[in-house]
């Protein structure tokens, strides 16, 4: 029945933002620049803030949360407050028939992330991680040379996204800043983050209560490994991603805006050989020196990108790009490195996220 | 009695270098340039190569062990052989009263090494490792700094060498690439490399028959770190080594001749406040945005500043600048590494390398 | 009198922004939010626009100067309409006791710029050149460390300014970028930019119309040169200027974050000596080859230290820090430029811009 | 008649070097390890020096040119004297029957340089300028990139060569440095470095009697420009040259090993179109945001390949790749700068270099 989905497609979709603090005012701005939403209320128990934050936009101001669910207007509920509340509140949202956007970390244990996961499943409604760095050119791009096989098989990667960072208390380093590089692996990586693992080692040398210095490394099948370095005490600033592959590497480089992503052609093959002398191994060895390349990039707001692939997962019923399962996989790697880093590093094994039976609804 | 030792500094002492094969030349071209020494001997079990590193210069050239630790011109012998034979060469030119300088590793297990630097102590000889890095001007300075405690407090050491690297079937990238990070840190840490423990984490993921990718994490006290990445993967070289402290971090560039070394004076400071209110620890922090500092460097050969200080320990009965103690501390940990790589990760103590009990001679 | 004084301290001035076209934005965002200024008018032909810019502020739209000028509550009225322009509407609001601000360059002949600054200075009023750049931190750093002779005398300036630019055929590359160039080296230069002449040479290998690549050489006192490069045809963006003194050298990278200005310890010294030799001068030279050194800079909006500074040289009755005759200076060296250009890059020299006799009220 | 030349082909040919200065020793080691060459005498004035600099090679040391031409088995001559000698040198050698190759610049006036050029031509022998960097890996790829059209039509060069420099009273920026800049111009625009004029600015602040920092402008056919800004006084080293073209843009950064070439698709493009209207030529204008890219070179020492390319060019009887017209040309800009520079940077018009009316022999 083409016709009421191509009205669908013409008619905007309501969306409530609730949570009004730090990132919900640039929810705010992009739903409401986006043709493919109408943003309908903005929902904080602040009113004040939530006023504020409304600004002159078109948009009502709630306190309340069931009385925002309970609008027919509302298709879709973006959720922007602190992450012990996102699982309550997706749920009331995924019970009142709303699609609900989760901002990271999806929820703050693994069983709620997943109870979130398999209520939206069963309900055939859209759960959606606001995984944002999946949603930039760059990471679009490195998805897209990694699917058509530009790096060969994924051998190792090392992210490194350090700087003079706002130490606190009550999260790490980890909590803070891991997520994006993990949502980035689970966004590039075939198949999803899916560590054999989880080893995490903090430190906190400044006695600050929780480590402001950390390095995660996950083992992946076929002997290939991923590694994560986060810092909040590093002068210098630096965002860079390297994907070594079998045929190329690529070299992330977040803050050159010139030449944000190289793919270098240069490696080291190994040729396996059916010789009898023990010098088998070192003499199938061969390097490439090849050229390097650095694709254009469009410039465009990772943000924008993102709240049209929720408008068109909706409207599509499929799953969106960053789905509960990507947010709960993310989530299941940053709770093992928590176990891995009370036992002082020690290799941890997560219980693996499936993909779901069903496709949605 | 200052008039002999005077003679002494004037006269040049002799030297013979142990084997012709990748480092001996480097060797021998320093010692035969060096004015404090004389370059006696090139010693190796193939002829033809010996002569051929000999060159034209003055020394002789043999195949005998032995006959070349018979003659007495000989002060002091450097060992540039394969590392399994450090043990074995390095005690009978002890026992014949040389000194001695060892290529690095010291020795193949940590009991050979312990062994020779027992008996270099015992018999009031030196024993040196040859760490070359720490005879650059970048890591004097470095040194240097640290010493005068232009850092502080030392927080977190971070190391990175990575490069398109030969790929060895019997040797992996830690006993590779790390010994000059380890050494380098040994020099500049405070009392040297003592880790509460060591966690490496490799991957191989080529199927070379050993580590291509390495990740070493060493706990220190006081609720620091220090970690290194060594990679032979990498399309890409960076020589890098952060050390952040609690007053100043500092950044070791060594691909930059430019500027090699930076000093930021920015970073976070935790003022301890004693209030009973539960976000005391937040209020506490705050951060520090000053300048940047990039001490000039001379330019000099480390290995010429290496064999002077050889002679300068010999002269003065002094422990060398990286004695053999140095050396079994690098050692220590490149073996606890191994032992962490084959419990997949986990944190292995290790057993302290005590100071000596007396000053050599 | 100093009570009154304080007391317009306190109290907004009053300001009027004429032109709603690419900078008015710019101008009435910076202006609406400053604590020393009330925005009371955006004067545009065009009522949209001004509406559009003036957006949701308290200000008034206007479409009508002489309306605008009328108006008690209006003391100072900032231009950013086209160049041509400039010279009628500053004239007119000069004469209606208006303080004009006035976009770059200050006028479009340097006749018509003559008249302004004159025309200002006989009524006392404040003629100020938007000359954004002088307001960054880095510059205000760049003329400090000039202003206490960190650099010594200045031997050479070099501007490298080139980047993918919008190819105008109205406009060529000198008059749409050097004026930022110049407008700093008036700002850093003591005494300000007074060349002994200009030789410019520019090509138009697109045949677009008008030179798309432009080369400034301008010989200072003492055998100093500035030369300045400017280009839309660069793939690469570089913005940097390089301040040789006969003690320091600075670079400015304006697009290094991380290291915006860096001052080398680093040069060549002439030596005089009377000696009778012929080789009395290659013996006097000498290298310095000391440290690097890199201030930090506060984050700052140019444009609020700027609106600032209008107000301040208001109130103190005092010429602003980029006056009317910096303007005035900057436009001769265009306008010298554009006569180098046609005559093939001969050198010209200009008609000097004397400081006024009177300061300004 | 191929079997003589095949059998010479095998044959090395002899060489002398003349002039054991500081290019000297270079070419010395280079003939000495070439397959392709004999060197038969190292000649200087000075016989201790041309000793030291032969070394243990098999070569014959002379302090007279007359008696190193008279040999029979020298077929060639490498000139490393200074400029004002170069010309009677080369003669001399020519009228030998050598074939020559002479250090940059050809020769000290462009008279001078001329006559050398035709009694070669006259003569039927290879006259070589040693113009180094034309045998770089990165030079080499640069013109084959222009040559088979991937930069499009030339529209712009610019080039920067600055560091802190041996500042010399005898010879000035000019002569020292812009000679590599002109040498490679000349080797990769097509048809050689044939500009319309030379315009040169320079500047002696330090007053050590010579330009330190010099600006060259060479305009070029078609409305293309070349510019070339060399600089004793830089405390930064950097050797940059951008060719700007009407496809693709390269930028070549000999300073950085990593990634020495980049090749990027971006512009600006000019379509005509034949409107009436008054904006036809900004209605056209149209920009292009592709790829970089970053060929891979080959590691070669440059000095090698340029003797092998003598040898070459004697055997097969044709002109050498860098040869006499292409070092007159060079020393007809230098000749030029001199003089606008004396002109007050008036340009400056050449007198062209011919292409010979017959290839050589």
């Amino acid at each position: 029945m083409p016709a009421p989905q191509e009205a669908a497609t013409s008619t905007p979709l309501g969306v409530a933002v609730v949570g009004a603090g730090y990132w919900g005012p640039n929810l705010v701005r992009n739903f409401d620049a986006a043709p493919d939403w109408d943003l309908r209320v903005v929902c904080d128990l602040d009113a004040d803030r939530a006023r504020e934050v409304a600004g002159h936009r078109a948009a009502d101001v709630s306190t309340s949360l069931s009385e925002t669910l309970a609008r027919d207007d509302v298709d879709a509920v973006a959720v922007a407050t602190p992450a012990a509340t996102h699982h309550a509140i997706a749920l009331e949202a995924l019970r009142a028939g709303k699609h609900v956007l989760v901002e990271k970390p999806l929820a703050d244990s693994v069983p709620a992330g997943r109870e979130m996961v398999e209520t939206a499943e069963r309900l055939g409604l859209v759960l959606m991680a606001d995984h944002t760095y999946c949603y930039t050119p760059a990471v679009r791009k490195i998805r897209e040379l990694v699917e058509e096989g530009a790096l060969g098989q994924i051998l190792y990667v090392d992210s490194v996204r350090i700087n003079l960072g706002l130490v606190q208390p009550d999260v790490d380093v980890f909590w803070d800043l891991a997520p994006h590089d993990l949502s980035v692996l689970d966004h590039v990586l075939p198949g999803g983050l899916r560590p054999l693992g989880v080893a995490a080692q903090g430190a906190d040398p400044l006695g600050a209560g929780s480590a402001c210095v950390g390095y995660l490394t996950l083992p992946l099948a076929g002997g290939a490994v991923a590694h994560v370095h986060v810092n909040w005490l590093s002068p210098t600033k630096i965002r860079r991603m390297v994907i070594g592959g079998s045929s190329r590497t690529l070299v992330w480089d977040d803050l050159n805006p010139q030449q944000r992503i190289s793919i270098y052609d240069r490696g080291v093959d190994l040729v396996q050989q059916s010789v009898d002398s023990a010098d088998r191994r070192s003499a199938s060895i061969s390097y490439r020196l090849g050229d390097t390349w650095s694709p254009a990039l469009p410039e465009q707001e990772a943000l924008a990108a993102m709240v049209a692939e929720l408008a068109g997962s909706i409207r599509e019923r499929r799953r969106a790009r960053t789905d509960g399962r990507s947010g709960l996989r993310v989530l299941s790697v940053l709770d093992a490195a928590a176990t891995s880093l009370r036992a002082r590093g020690a290799l941890v094994t997560l219980e693996p996220v499936e993909q779901p039976l069903e496709i949605v609804r």
